[in-house]
């Protein structure tokens, strides 16, 4: 990767892939963004990006249409939802420079490891965000809170990879771009840490209809998310990742101090997409599984939220409409 | 209790004691029914049932307002929610005479003993309604399926009584009543194998907004119905209750055949009701822990329940419209 001329492939141009590549475009990156549906609207008026950091346009954006149309470039950043993993293969092989990185920005476990399959296992870095942003239309993005990126490189056999050179070249275009970076040392570590927030506070807003300081307010869900949580954290210990059972409190405190949120499976359950639910729940619980441990709560969130999903995919009527 | 003369009291003359009130009133018993929002309605036109079995009307009703104002009985029949049993310790000791008895038709575990804490323990029994019936307007009960009750003797020590004289002369009332009657040695079994039933469906049913048939459906949901119903089993075990483990393949069979069905606490939801999460979660949950047993699901099922039920009570715009 040419230090001075860093090229980036976006591919997910929505809440999380279009914030950060406008970012990286406003400072003067040479960023490419791979579009679907809001295609022609970004071709002719660009991105908007309502920010609390500031408002800002980027007018003029590379915009594909196709994957086969794009530059091959130093970093992908893969920011698509997991559930729309099935189109990586084609997109990616024509969008990476031989020398080049993928960077999965992707929710759950098991995304580095599908994309090492497609891409080659040493050209996978992740990403795990910390932000609370919407697409509110085409190519309009509304970014509400925090927008931190802790990366990590993957390494195929789960252990702490440690900071590398590549690491550090990244976090440096990062913050040129004004994107808070924090760099972690154990990927796998860091997604389950990510884990003990997502599974109860993902699960329980679309199981409960709820935001976050619904289900903190209310004392039965409040013992729930910390019950659910410990079994995340008990989980990931038998897979080989010990966390502090302090950091369940940490989380608790951390969601108290949180303006009320929706999560991000709630807003796609909401707008009817399909959720994450393999991703976040599905490969934790097999990982347990395969450890030899046992997780009642993560798989009832599992089987519920399947459940939810399936029927949102195979309703055609409004859910509001549903909802007795 | 004389034989000839047996008179009835019906507390909670709602989809169930209005039901069986109306049969018994029918078949020629001195049926009175304290009302609350129905008594004006139902003191002019009388009680009107739609049934599978025929449809009948009765048109002149013994109806009150006060339980003060009723002849005291030789049964008192408990037909109501659960959430409202704090009425029933100024209701019971006026309308029974000093050698009735109280027959409590209510889900759940626990109300025999909070009852026989009014009346005293000899006076308590139990029916197990297995009915499927809804109060469609004032007096007006449709009766769509089944419409059985399971007698069984409460006795305050949690053992089996056995089938005794009043159980009999009981039995005898109901059947000549055209109402199916079935003998349970042995009540709080007989409590566990209904529990076995209502815990997954009560409770999916209003947490994932589904009938029957759809949990059945769903590969997801079947699993986990199987799973919570395997807890119960496990749970009424530890408590001293065995139930075979093909009792659960068995009510997945039954429920298979079923037409599709809305459970009670579904309908109470819908209907804005404090739903019965104590008698059926909160006291078998209790139950079991005091056994020194777990159940996660059930617990999960709790928390998620009680969330649900504080957010409806709260609430003043109807759910539909809150439902993303």
């Amino acid at each position: 990767m040419d230090k001075h001329k860093r090229t980036y492939a976006i591919v997910g141009t929505g809440a999380v892939g279009g914030f950060f590549g406008a970012k990286l475009n406003r400072a003067g990156f040479d960023v490419h963004f791979l579009l679907h549906n809001d295609y022609s609207h970004v071709r002719i008026h660009g991105l908007t990006i309502d920010s609390k950091a500031g408002d800002f346009v980027v007018p003029h954006v590379k915009a594909y249409r196709s994957a086969r149309d794009m530059p091959a470039c130093d970093v992908a950043i893969v920011a698509l939802k997991t559930t729309n993993n099935s189109v990586l293969p084609d997109v990616l092989p024509p969008i990476l420079k031989h020398d080049g990185v993928v960077l999965v920005l992707q929710n759950g476990l098991g995304n580095e490891e599908e994309i090492s399959k497609i891409v080659g296992g040493n050209k996978v870095m992740a990403g795990l965000c910390y932000i609370c942003s919407n697409k509110v239309g085409p190519g309009h993005i509304r970014h509400w809170d925090l927008g931190n990126i802790t990366l990590a490189e993957y390494i195929g056999d789960g252990l702490a990879a440690g900071t590398t050179p590549r690491m550090m070249a990244l976090a440096e275009d990062f913050q040129r771009a004004e994107i808070g970076i924090k760099l972690a040392n154990d990927l796998l570590l860091a997604r389950w840490k990510k884990l003990v927030w997502n599974v109860p506070y993902n699960g329980l807003s679309v199981i409960l209809n709820a935001m976050t300081d619904q289900l903190m307010k209310n004392p039965s869900t409040r013992s729930l998310v910390a019950d659910i949580m410990s079994e995340v954290v008990t989980g990931a210990a038998s897979c080989g990742h010990p966390i502090a059972e302090s950091f369940v409190q940490e989380m608790l405190d951390y969601t108290d101090s949180m303006v009320p949120y929706k999560t991000s499976m709630k807003i796609d359950f909401d707008e009817r997409r399909r959720m994450e639910v393999e991703s976040i729940f599905g490969n934790p619980l097999r990982a347990i599984r395969k450890a030899g441990g046992s997780s009642p709560l993560i798989e009832m969130l599992y089987h519920e939220l399947k459940f939810l999903d399936d029927e949102s995919q195979s309703l055609r009527t409004p859910r509001s409409l549903l909802r007795g």
